[in-house]
């Protein structure tokens, strides 16, 4: 008896398999390294909080009229701007929506919000994660902002 | 004489001058895509504009605090918005930045200007360009505004 076509329908199911699980496996550690972020900042460690992001002269964040080029850049803008607990208030991400675009490559998008004392700034972003040596990290980072 | 090695160089340009070839085709055309866009608004053509889009219910744009998802979405959100010539302005892109993410991915970044009579409003845009059966086509569109 041929078995030839039997294993061919085993092979095409083992990578379709194979590649869904990869898939899923983007989209679960993408949502970890964003959860890993909120905690980072809600305990106010900024440094850890940009653990996110790749640490390359590329890592771009833009927001309103503003573009920042280049992790460290990036880390002097957030300490820059949030120098104290109450600045820095509570972070939440929400609505996530993860979107793999290739087998190194996820579109992240959400609303963000921060809840302080006297505000609750927040609006969305689209996030694009590559898996780099060190796991998945933000290469490129929009935020928006609701007007207030 | 063995002309092996000589083979081999040549076939190794050839392989590396055609990637560079085709990143730069994309960047080209994207830009092409950017420039039609930009005429069609300029004439006050949001059908025309809107072509730039790729024709799919996940095309998403994300602006503020909303997210707006399928092309016929989008198209009614900017008709909604711009019903007169006086309130499409003068939209001009500046700035612009295209980086190639794969052979059928391109990131395009730069700065958007509306000039109006009453009005100048502006900021930044990350667009994110895939290679569709028609064309480079914008998949997904983040615009920041600058605060007025």
């Amino acid at each position: 008896m041929n078995r030839a076509p039997h294993r061919i329908v085993c092979l095409l199911v083992c990578l379709l398999s194979s590649a869904c699980a990869s898939k899923q496996d983007s989209v679960e550690a993408v949502r970890a390294v964003m959860q890993a972020q909120q905690a980072a900042w809600n305990r106010g460690d900024i440094e850890g909080f940009m653990d996110g992001y790749e640490r390359s002269e590329t890592t771009t964040f833009v927001s309103g009229d503003e573009l920042t080029q280049g992790w460290q850049t990036v880390l002097d803008r957030y300490k820059r701007r949030y120098t104290s607990a109450e600045q820095m208030g509570m972070l939440t991400f929400s609505e996530l929506d993860m979107q793999p675009l290739s087998p190194s490559l996820v579109l992240a998008e959400g609303r963000w919000k921060l809840i302080r004392a006297n505000d609750t700034p927040h609006g969305r972003f689209t996030l694009l994660f590559r898996q780099t040596a060190k796991g998945w990290r933000i290469i490129h980072d929009t935020k928006t902002s609701a007007t207030p």
